[in-house]
């Protein structure tokens, strides 16, 4: 792997920015941290209030998880590592612990993140009778994935160049992560590196992601950023103002398909008809060596209702069919590169060898 | 060009479906249409409610024309024509009626079919004495665009299969014409002549065009249509299940270069990459022979307002800056075939000579 030479001695952006609410947090009134709360700044209200939701036992954080106030692979996973230390808080028994954590890490069973938080944290201390001892090991899973971000960032900002124009898809920030994010966060880092990057984002229909979250973040950075229908992005693609288009992933193949949120597939169509590069950024964890490739990813179809109309407003006639798919897949030969935590490989993509080369 | 053979002898469908508001009408108490007002289908309040706004004078006609209660090039000319009959009933003086042409001519500006049938309208008695002669002139306007529909419906409709599966984009059937319309006509004689076409269609951000009105026409003509977010359309092109895309056009250059609704190149693009035919269906009005290809086609940009929500609600940060093009250009090199009223015309262009052969 490349090394990110270019980014020694270059700042690392703040996870959170100066004042605003953190993604998740773990407060406490006490210097040990026990007893506290999970803070989780309320996603469903975003863009117009920024509010954190107070979480003091289990059965809260599950409700929060499964209602989206907080998203996003990584940042859940960080809220499942602070809830096994709110199941030691509250239990009254070994059973009881166990319980709550079996509870937490179902909360959304496709999740993979989140399983496997619980499962690590509450391997320090499988009885929960020390929450310091949990929290301590919530603790580093949230810091290795800020740390995973920064690296991404990183290795990712020495691809852009200086007052370059790029196109992202969906939210991959720090509403995504505890740390910078993915894809967002090599913006977030040339940003911080005095690079200047102008960033479109679509809508990203039917939830909004783009429009309600990534637009949000670019606000709060104070980032040049501009919205635009999905619609518009074949155009964008077209118009030559484009240096590079970054995503995030899902889960990657072992030959370098990815599965990502629906609508990345034509973004890299379109990149690759235009002339412009296309880059994946992901931790390696993402990787799924069990995969050959992308034909085998299976693909969750999301409700109908998602597509009918937006909130509690019909757009669409009554019960009219809906085909709603969450992801789709790009072949890896309309990827430019992969942004890893441990640097950017360039295909072809050999990835089964290089997870084995840790 | 090629005669649509296999068109003989089968059923044209009706412009309105039995028992529906049809999208532009005259209505009158007396035998000879005098005096009368227009009827519109209101396309503001679809797919909710389906109600005639009657107009019975020239003021209420332009403002509906104003709010989108009625759109679509060709049904703006038809109301447009159906108006100066109207400036005849209410005028009192010929000084009048002209005033009244002008103001109706001038209530979208961008539309160039209202211009030109108000004109042609009030070319058949320019003082506006005789609104019974005005309005012949409105009924053959109106009469020439059901039958451009229908021929391009008969043309189009041949080069589908039986039990086939076709994409369209926007809005292009009876509520944007006072025929069958054109891309979305050609699968309406499809499904009349029993082919039994599957018909996807994208939301169409901003304004949903495709949730809110091309699904509204396939529900009331019983049509299996299926709705999807406007990022499925390079998952769907990718699966396999498409046998074609069909669009409208907004302008077509000399040599095959066409403008649609924004997000029509990237659906030509991913049709291409993915072995998809991709067909334009517009009527020979639509072709531009004084512009030689894409590049010349001035493109227009809309309001912030309509990305930043839907209807009163915000989806977007307040004031973030958003860039709303209203049509794309598709490259000629992608169109398969264009249909027209005068038959089916294959690459290359030479739109010029087309015209010329009248």
């Amino acid at each position: 792997m490349m090394p990110g030479a270019a980014a020694e001695g270059r700042p690392t952006p703040p996870s959170t920015p100066e004042g605003a609410v953190p993604t998740v947090a773990w407060k406490s009134g006490d210097a040990s941290g026990i007893p506290g709360a999970v803070e989780l700044l309320d996603q469903t209200r975003l863009p117009e209030t920024q509010v954190a939701l107070r979480c003091g036992d289990v059965a809260p954080l599950i409700d929060a998880i499964r209602r989206l106030v907080v998203r996003g692979a990584p940042a859940i996973g960080v809220a499942g590592a602070y809830g096994v230390v709110l199941a030691a808080q509250e239990a009254k028994s070994p059973a009881a612990f166990r319980e709550l954590c079996r509870k937490l890490r179902e909360a959304r069973p496709t999740a993979v993140n989140l399983a496997w938080a619980v499962d690590r944290t509450s391997a320090a201390d499988p009885e929960g009778r020390d929450p310091r001892r949990l929290l301590a090991a919530a603790r580093r899973i949230h810091a290795e994935d800020e740390a995973a971000c920064a690296a991404m960032g990183r290795h990712g900002a020495t691809l852009l160049r200086e007052g370059g124009t790029y196109l992202t898809h969906c939210n991959t920030g720090r509403l995504a992560a505890t740390g910078i994010g993915t894809a967002l966060g090599v913006l977030v880092t040339a940003h911080a590196w005095g690079l200047r990057p102008k960033v479109y984002v679509g809508e990203v229909r039917p939830l909004l992601q783009g429009a309600r979250l990534t637009a949000f973040e670019l606000q709060e950075r104070g980032m040049d950023g501009v919205l635009m229908p999905d619609t518009a992005a074949g155009a964008l693609l077209a118009s030559g103002r484009i240096d590079g288009v970054l995503v995030g992933a899902d889960r990657i193949a072992a030959n370098g398909d990815t599965a990502n949120k629906i609508g990345t597939y034509a973004l890299a169509e379109l990149a690759r008809a235009n002339g412009v590069p296309f880059w994946v950024v992901a931790p390696t964890s993402t990787i799924d060596p069990s995969i050959a490739d992308g034909t085998s990813i299976p693909i969750e179809e999301r409700a109908p209702e998602e597509v009918r109309g937006w909130r509690k407003e019909a757009t669409s006639p009554a019960g009219f069919p809906v085909w709603n798919p969450a992801f789709d897949v790009t072949p890896a030969r309309l990827v430019s590169a992969l942004v890893t935590e441990r640097g950017v490989l360039r295909p072809p993509f050999e990835l089964r060898r290089t997870l084995s080369n840790r």
